[in-house]
Protein backbone atom coordinates (compact mmCIF):
# COMPACT_ATOMS: atom_id res chain seq x y z
CA UNK A 1 0.00 0.00 0.00
CA UNK A 2 0.88 3.84 -0.80
CA UNK A 3 -0.19 6.79 1.15
CA UNK A 4 -0.99 10.10 -0.99
CA UNK A 5 -0.56 12.64 1.44
CA UNK A 6 0.69 16.45 2.20
CA UNK A 7 2.49 17.89 5.05
CA UNK A 8 0.57 19.48 8.34
CA UNK A 9 -1.13 22.07 8.43
CA UNK A 10 -3.67 19.95 5.96
CA UNK A 11 -5.98 18.30 8.04
CA UNK A 12 -6.72 15.29 6.32
CA UNK A 13 -4.05 13.83 5.10
CA UNK A 14 -2.81 14.14 9.15
CA UNK A 15 -5.52 12.08 10.46
CA UNK A 16 -4.79 9.05 8.44
CA UNK A 17 -1.39 9.69 9.98
CA UNK A 18 -2.58 10.08 13.40
CA UNK A 19 -4.68 6.62 12.45
CA UNK A 20 -1.56 4.98 11.06
CA UNK A 21 0.49 5.69 14.69
CA UNK A 22 -2.24 4.37 16.45
CA UNK A 23 -2.25 1.17 14.98
CA UNK A 24 1.42 0.73 15.00
CA UNK A 25 1.45 0.33 11.37
CA UNK A 26 3.31 1.77 8.65
CA UNK A 27 2.57 2.23 5.19
CA UNK A 28 4.52 4.31 2.65
CA UNK A 29 4.35 7.41 2.02
CA UNK A 30 4.21 9.78 -0.82
CA UNK A 31 3.92 13.82 -0.63
CA UNK A 32 1.75 15.65 -3.13
CA UNK A 33 2.44 19.11 -3.09
CA UNK A 34 -0.49 21.37 -2.57
CA UNK A 35 1.05 24.63 -2.66
CA UNK A 36 1.93 23.56 -6.31
CA UNK A 37 -1.62 22.39 -6.82
CA UNK A 38 -0.11 18.32 -7.14
CA UNK A 39 -3.10 17.04 -6.30
CA UNK A 40 -4.94 18.84 -9.44
CA UNK A 41 -2.66 17.35 -12.02
CA UNK A 42 -4.00 15.12 -14.33
CA UNK A 43 -1.86 12.60 -13.16
CA UNK A 44 -3.20 12.87 -9.88
CA UNK A 45 -6.44 13.08 -10.86
CA UNK A 46 -6.51 9.90 -12.47
CA UNK A 47 -6.20 8.80 -8.90
CA UNK A 48 -8.57 10.97 -7.37
CA UNK A 49 -10.96 12.19 -9.84
CA UNK A 50 -11.94 15.15 -7.06
CA UNK A 51 -8.28 16.53 -6.65
CA UNK A 52 -8.22 15.44 -2.92
CA UNK A 53 -5.58 14.24 -0.18
CA UNK A 54 -5.40 11.75 1.15
CA UNK A 55 -5.49 8.72 -1.31
CA UNK A 56 -4.91 5.17 -0.71
CA UNK A 57 -3.31 3.18 -2.97
CA UNK A 58 -3.74 -0.55 -2.55
CA UNK A 59 -1.73 -3.57 -3.40
CA UNK A 60 -3.72 -4.27 -6.75
CA UNK A 61 -3.34 -0.89 -7.98
CA UNK A 62 -6.58 0.48 -7.31
CA UNK A 63 -7.19 3.95 -5.43
CA UNK A 64 -9.05 4.67 -2.36
CA UNK A 65 -9.94 8.38 -1.09
CA UNK A 66 -11.88 10.12 1.34
CA UNK A 67 -9.51 10.05 4.92
CA UNK A 68 -12.17 8.91 6.76
CA UNK A 69 -12.47 5.49 4.06
CA UNK A 70 -9.14 4.74 4.24
CA UNK A 71 -8.95 4.63 8.02
CA UNK A 72 -12.15 2.41 8.07
CA UNK A 73 -10.27 -0.05 5.76
CA UNK A 74 -7.14 0.07 7.77
CA UNK A 75 -9.08 -0.35 10.48
CA UNK A 76 -10.50 -3.99 9.11
CA UNK A 77 -6.78 -5.08 7.38
CA UNK A 78 -4.33 -3.88 9.88
CA UNK A 79 -4.17 -5.32 13.43
CA UNK A 80 -3.72 -2.97 16.41
CA UNK A 81 -6.44 -1.44 19.04
CA UNK A 82 -10.00 -0.77 17.58
CA UNK A 83 -10.17 2.92 16.93
CA UNK A 84 -13.77 2.60 15.10
CA UNK A 85 -15.51 0.86 18.39
CA UNK A 86 -15.39 -2.67 19.74
CA UNK A 87 -19.61 -3.36 19.34
CA UNK A 88 -22.17 -2.62 17.21
CA UNK A 89 -23.22 0.23 19.63
CA UNK A 90 -19.30 1.54 20.03
CA UNK A 91 -19.17 1.74 16.89
CA UNK A 92 -22.27 3.41 16.03
CA UNK A 93 -21.38 5.83 18.78
CA UNK A 94 -18.03 6.69 17.24
CA UNK A 95 -19.34 7.61 14.04
CA UNK A 96 -22.11 9.54 15.40
CA UNK A 97 -19.05 11.62 16.83
CA UNK A 98 -17.41 11.55 13.34
CA UNK A 99 -20.06 12.89 12.03
CA UNK A 100 -20.74 15.45 14.70
CA UNK A 101 -17.74 16.83 14.53
CA UNK A 102 -17.04 17.08 11.16
CA UNK A 103 -20.34 18.41 10.59
CA UNK A 104 -20.98 20.80 12.94
CA UNK A 105 -17.46 22.07 13.76
CA UNK A 106 -14.74 21.08 10.56
CA UNK A 107 -17.54 22.51 7.90
CA UNK A 108 -17.86 25.95 9.46
CA UNK A 109 -14.03 25.98 10.18
CA UNK A 110 -13.68 24.98 6.47
CA UNK A 111 -15.43 27.61 5.63
CA UNK A 112 -13.57 30.39 7.56
CA UNK A 113 -10.83 29.22 5.73
CA UNK A 114 -12.48 29.06 2.42
CA UNK A 115 -14.18 32.38 2.79
CA UNK A 116 -11.75 34.84 4.81
CA UNK A 117 -8.09 33.05 4.91
CA UNK A 118 -5.60 35.47 3.09
CA UNK A 119 -4.03 31.93 1.57
CA UNK A 120 -7.53 30.81 -0.03
CA UNK A 121 -8.47 34.25 -1.71
CA UNK A 122 -5.98 34.18 -4.40
CA UNK A 123 -7.35 31.18 -5.75
CA UNK A 124 -10.95 31.34 -5.19
CA UNK A 125 -13.93 33.57 -5.16
CA UNK A 126 -15.10 34.58 -1.23
CA UNK A 127 -18.25 35.65 0.34
CA UNK A 128 -16.44 37.07 3.32
CA UNK A 129 -19.37 38.17 5.19
CA UNK A 130 -20.84 34.74 4.80
CA UNK A 131 -17.44 33.39 6.07
CA UNK A 132 -17.42 35.62 8.74
CA UNK A 133 -20.66 34.78 9.93
CA UNK A 134 -19.33 30.95 10.73
CA UNK A 135 -16.92 32.16 13.45
CA UNK A 136 -20.18 32.39 16.01
CA UNK A 137 -20.79 29.38 14.99
CA UNK A 138 -17.85 27.72 15.82
CA UNK A 139 -18.05 29.29 18.86
CA UNK A 140 -21.58 28.12 19.42
CA UNK A 141 -20.49 24.14 19.02
CA UNK A 142 -17.52 23.99 20.82
CA UNK A 143 -19.25 25.67 24.02
CA UNK A 144 -22.15 22.61 22.99
CA UNK A 145 -19.38 20.06 22.51
CA UNK A 146 -17.59 21.18 26.00
CA UNK A 147 -21.10 20.60 27.60
CA UNK A 148 -20.96 16.55 25.93
CA UNK A 149 -17.66 16.22 26.68
CA UNK A 150 -18.02 16.50 30.70
CA UNK A 151 -17.22 13.48 32.57
CA UNK A 152 -15.84 11.51 29.32
CA UNK A 153 -12.39 10.86 28.56
CA UNK A 154 -12.28 10.57 24.87
CA UNK A 155 -15.13 11.91 22.43
CA UNK A 156 -16.75 8.42 22.22
CA UNK A 157 -16.15 7.40 25.79
CA UNK A 158 -13.72 5.66 27.39
CA UNK A 159 -11.98 4.69 24.70
CA UNK A 160 -9.48 6.59 22.39
CA UNK A 161 -10.68 6.74 18.42
CA UNK A 162 -11.87 7.83 14.90
CA UNK A 163 -13.61 10.58 16.74
CA UNK A 164 -10.94 11.93 19.08
CA UNK A 165 -8.97 11.97 15.69
CA UNK A 166 -11.62 13.91 14.12
CA UNK A 167 -11.78 16.20 16.71
CA UNK A 168 -8.24 17.02 16.81
CA UNK A 169 -6.93 17.51 13.74
CA UNK A 170 -9.97 19.58 13.34
CA UNK A 171 -8.82 22.03 16.21
CA UNK A 172 -5.28 22.05 15.40
CA UNK A 173 -6.28 23.53 12.04
CA UNK A 174 -8.62 25.40 13.47
CA UNK A 175 -6.16 27.28 15.79
CA UNK A 176 -3.76 27.18 12.95
CA UNK A 177 -6.38 29.37 10.33
CA UNK A 178 -7.07 31.80 13.73
CA UNK A 179 -9.80 30.45 15.38
CA UNK A 180 -9.32 28.69 18.48
CA UNK A 181 -10.79 26.52 20.92
CA UNK A 182 -12.58 29.28 23.36
CA UNK A 183 -10.86 29.69 26.38
CA UNK A 184 -13.92 29.06 28.82
CA UNK A 185 -14.20 25.43 27.03
CA UNK A 186 -12.01 23.73 30.46
CA UNK A 187 -13.44 20.34 29.02
CA UNK A 188 -12.57 20.53 25.38
CA UNK A 189 -9.30 22.16 25.99
CA UNK A 190 -8.47 19.43 28.93
CA UNK A 191 -9.57 16.82 26.31
CA UNK A 192 -7.01 18.40 23.65
CA UNK A 193 -4.58 18.26 26.39
CA UNK A 194 -4.89 14.47 26.72
CA UNK A 195 -5.20 13.37 22.98
CA UNK A 196 -2.66 15.86 21.87
CA UNK A 197 0.09 14.41 24.80
CA UNK A 198 0.10 11.25 22.81
CA UNK A 199 2.55 10.20 20.78
CA UNK A 200 0.33 9.82 17.75
CA UNK A 201 -0.50 13.81 17.83
CA UNK A 202 3.45 14.10 16.43
CA UNK A 203 2.01 13.07 12.93
CA UNK B 1 -36.59 0.26 19.17
CA UNK B 2 -38.30 3.64 18.00
CA UNK B 3 -37.27 5.69 15.31
CA UNK B 4 -38.53 9.38 15.54
CA UNK B 5 -38.37 11.44 12.12
CA UNK B 6 -40.51 13.85 9.86
CA UNK B 7 -42.43 12.85 6.87
CA UNK B 8 -40.64 14.10 3.32
CA UNK B 9 -39.35 16.28 2.04
CA UNK B 10 -37.03 15.76 5.01
CA UNK B 11 -33.86 14.14 3.33
CA UNK B 12 -32.49 12.82 6.42
CA UNK B 13 -35.00 10.85 8.74
CA UNK B 14 -35.88 9.32 4.69
CA UNK B 15 -32.62 7.79 4.62
CA UNK B 16 -33.50 5.47 7.58
CA UNK B 17 -36.72 4.93 5.75
CA UNK B 18 -35.58 4.01 2.41
CA UNK B 19 -32.77 1.74 4.60
CA UNK B 20 -34.86 -0.05 6.56
CA UNK B 21 -37.74 -0.64 3.56
CA UNK B 22 -34.62 -2.41 1.95
CA UNK B 23 -33.57 -4.43 5.18
CA UNK B 24 -36.86 -5.55 5.24
CA UNK B 25 -37.14 -4.73 8.96
CA UNK B 26 -40.01 -2.53 10.68
CA UNK B 27 -39.37 0.02 13.43
CA UNK B 28 -41.74 2.06 15.22
CA UNK B 29 -42.28 5.78 14.25
CA UNK B 30 -42.51 8.66 15.61
CA UNK B 31 -43.23 11.63 13.71
CA UNK B 32 -41.72 15.36 14.65
CA UNK B 33 -43.04 17.89 13.50
CA UNK B 34 -40.48 20.11 12.57
CA UNK B 35 -42.35 23.16 11.06
CA UNK B 36 -43.76 23.33 14.39
CA UNK B 37 -40.21 23.42 15.95
CA UNK B 38 -40.70 20.05 17.61
CA UNK B 39 -36.99 19.02 17.20
CA UNK B 40 -36.05 22.18 19.43
CA UNK B 41 -37.84 21.25 22.15
CA UNK B 42 -36.71 21.25 25.48
CA UNK B 43 -37.91 17.21 25.93
CA UNK B 44 -36.42 16.24 22.07
CA UNK B 45 -33.27 17.83 22.94
CA UNK B 46 -32.15 15.14 25.96
CA UNK B 47 -32.90 12.70 22.89
CA UNK B 48 -30.16 14.69 20.46
CA UNK B 49 -28.51 17.98 21.95
CA UNK B 50 -28.23 19.03 18.33
CA UNK B 51 -31.88 19.30 17.87
CA UNK B 52 -31.91 17.02 14.35
CA UNK B 53 -33.47 14.17 12.98
CA UNK B 54 -33.63 11.49 12.82
CA UNK B 55 -32.92 9.77 16.23
CA UNK B 56 -33.44 6.17 17.17
CA UNK B 57 -33.85 4.56 20.66
CA UNK B 58 -32.50 1.88 21.56
CA UNK B 59 -34.23 -1.39 23.92
CA UNK B 60 -32.20 0.30 26.68
CA UNK B 61 -33.34 3.86 26.25
CA UNK B 62 -30.08 5.33 24.64
CA UNK B 63 -30.15 7.55 21.59
CA UNK B 64 -28.39 7.19 18.36
CA UNK B 65 -28.37 10.19 16.04
CA UNK B 66 -27.06 11.11 12.69
CA UNK B 67 -29.13 9.31 10.14
CA UNK B 68 -26.11 7.04 8.84
CA UNK B 69 -24.96 5.80 12.23
CA UNK B 70 -27.99 4.59 12.92
CA UNK B 71 -28.60 2.98 9.70
CA UNK B 72 -24.73 1.30 10.02
CA UNK B 73 -26.24 0.36 13.58
CA UNK B 74 -28.98 -1.43 11.99
CA UNK B 75 -27.40 -2.93 9.17
CA UNK B 76 -25.08 -5.03 12.30
CA UNK B 77 -28.06 -5.77 13.99
CA UNK B 78 -30.96 -6.47 11.60
CA UNK B 79 -30.52 -9.10 9.31
CA UNK B 80 -31.08 -8.45 5.16
CA UNK B 81 -28.93 -7.80 2.67
CA UNK B 82 -25.74 -5.94 3.19
CA UNK B 83 -26.00 -2.11 2.51
CA UNK B 84 -22.65 -1.26 3.51
CA UNK B 85 -20.43 -3.44 1.33
CA UNK B 86 -20.11 -7.21 2.17
CA UNK B 87 -16.11 -7.00 1.85
CA UNK B 88 -13.53 -5.02 3.73
CA UNK B 89 -12.95 -3.08 -0.01
CA UNK B 90 -16.66 -2.77 -0.58
CA UNK B 91 -17.53 -1.22 3.06
CA UNK B 92 -14.35 1.12 2.19
CA UNK B 93 -15.74 1.95 -1.22
CA UNK B 94 -19.32 2.50 -0.22
CA UNK B 95 -17.85 5.03 2.68
CA UNK B 96 -16.50 7.10 0.33
CA UNK B 97 -19.34 6.71 -2.08
CA UNK B 98 -21.96 8.13 0.98
CA UNK B 99 -19.07 10.83 1.99
CA UNK B 100 -18.43 11.94 -1.61
CA UNK B 101 -22.22 12.39 -2.18
CA UNK B 102 -22.71 14.38 1.08
CA UNK B 103 -19.50 16.15 0.86
CA UNK B 104 -19.82 17.58 -2.37
CA UNK B 105 -23.26 17.40 -2.98
CA UNK B 106 -25.75 17.49 -0.24
CA UNK B 107 -23.41 20.13 1.35
CA UNK B 108 -23.90 22.59 -1.39
CA UNK B 109 -27.61 21.76 -2.02
CA UNK B 110 -28.04 22.63 2.12
CA UNK B 111 -26.29 25.78 1.44
CA UNK B 112 -28.72 27.28 -0.84
CA UNK B 113 -31.84 25.50 1.40
CA UNK B 114 -30.16 27.42 3.84
CA UNK B 115 -29.46 30.52 2.49
CA UNK B 116 -31.90 31.03 -0.81
CA UNK B 117 -35.24 29.13 0.46
CA UNK B 118 -37.52 31.50 1.32
CA UNK B 119 -39.18 29.10 3.79
CA UNK B 120 -35.40 29.50 5.81
CA UNK B 121 -35.67 33.50 5.70
CA UNK B 122 -37.90 33.92 7.79
CA UNK B 123 -36.09 31.76 10.64
CA UNK B 124 -32.08 32.68 9.81
CA UNK B 125 -29.82 35.15 8.30
CA UNK B 126 -29.58 34.60 4.55
CA UNK B 127 -26.57 35.36 2.91
CA UNK B 128 -28.29 35.01 -0.60
CA UNK B 129 -24.80 35.46 -2.58
CA UNK B 130 -23.14 33.39 -1.31
CA UNK B 131 -26.09 30.47 -1.07
CA UNK B 132 -26.64 30.94 -4.91
CA UNK B 133 -22.96 30.59 -5.96
CA UNK B 134 -23.34 27.04 -4.61
CA UNK B 135 -25.62 26.33 -8.06
CA UNK B 136 -23.02 26.18 -10.45
CA UNK B 137 -21.10 24.03 -8.02
CA UNK B 138 -24.17 21.71 -7.90
CA UNK B 139 -24.44 21.64 -11.63
CA UNK B 140 -20.19 20.94 -12.07
CA UNK B 141 -21.05 17.61 -9.30
CA UNK B 142 -23.20 16.49 -11.01
CA UNK B 143 -21.70 16.32 -14.32
CA UNK B 144 -18.56 14.66 -12.57
CA UNK B 145 -20.79 12.11 -10.98
CA UNK B 146 -22.38 11.87 -14.41
CA UNK B 147 -18.85 10.79 -15.60
CA UNK B 148 -18.33 8.40 -12.50
CA UNK B 149 -21.61 6.61 -13.12
CA UNK B 150 -20.58 5.72 -16.53
CA UNK B 151 -20.71 1.87 -16.72
CA UNK B 152 -22.19 1.40 -13.32
CA UNK B 153 -25.45 0.32 -12.28
CA UNK B 154 -25.20 1.45 -8.51
CA UNK B 155 -23.17 3.95 -6.92
CA UNK B 156 -20.60 2.16 -5.55
CA UNK B 157 -20.65 -0.41 -7.85
CA UNK B 158 -22.77 -3.71 -9.25
CA UNK B 159 -24.40 -3.54 -5.47
CA UNK B 160 -27.15 -0.77 -4.36
CA UNK B 161 -26.08 0.20 -1.71
CA UNK B 162 -26.20 3.17 1.59
CA UNK B 163 -24.28 5.38 -1.32
CA UNK B 164 -27.44 5.29 -3.36
CA UNK B 165 -29.85 6.32 -0.59
CA UNK B 166 -28.13 9.28 0.12
CA UNK B 167 -27.53 10.19 -3.16
CA UNK B 168 -31.27 9.75 -4.09
CA UNK B 169 -32.44 11.52 -1.39
CA UNK B 170 -29.81 14.21 -2.20
CA UNK B 171 -30.82 14.34 -5.88
CA UNK B 172 -34.86 14.54 -4.61
CA UNK B 173 -34.45 17.57 -2.02
CA UNK B 174 -33.09 19.24 -4.22
CA UNK B 175 -35.45 18.96 -6.82
CA UNK B 176 -37.60 20.21 -3.75
CA UNK B 177 -36.32 22.82 -3.96
CA UNK B 178 -35.61 23.44 -7.35
CA UNK B 179 -32.09 22.41 -8.03
CA UNK B 180 -32.60 19.55 -10.54
CA UNK B 181 -30.45 17.52 -11.78
CA UNK B 182 -29.07 18.42 -14.88
CA UNK B 183 -31.19 17.45 -18.26
CA UNK B 184 -28.05 16.17 -19.57
CA UNK B 185 -26.50 14.58 -16.94
CA UNK B 186 -27.73 10.99 -19.16
CA UNK B 187 -26.02 8.46 -16.34
CA UNK B 188 -27.13 10.23 -13.27
CA UNK B 189 -30.53 10.52 -14.90
CA UNK B 190 -31.14 6.52 -15.69
CA UNK B 191 -29.49 5.68 -11.87
CA UNK B 192 -32.46 7.92 -10.31
CA UNK B 193 -34.56 5.69 -12.35
CA UNK B 194 -33.25 2.93 -11.82
CA UNK B 195 -32.80 3.55 -7.53
CA UNK B 196 -36.18 5.07 -7.60
CA UNK B 197 -37.92 2.18 -9.68
CA UNK B 198 -37.11 0.16 -6.49
CA UNK B 199 -40.48 -0.20 -3.90
CA UNK B 200 -38.00 1.14 -1.29
CA UNK B 201 -38.25 4.47 -3.09
CA UNK B 202 -41.77 5.18 -2.05
CA UNK B 203 -40.28 5.51 1.42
Amino acid sequence: MKLYGEDNPAPNPRRVRIFLAEKGGAVEHVRVPMRARGHKAADFLKKNSLGQLPVLELDDGSFLSESVSICRYLEETLPGPALFGATARERAEVDMWIRRLELQLMSPIGQIWRHTHPLTAALLTQYVEFGESNRPRVEQIYRWFDGELAGKTFVAGEAYSMADIIGLTTADFGTFIGVPIPGDCANVLAWRERVSSRPSAAA
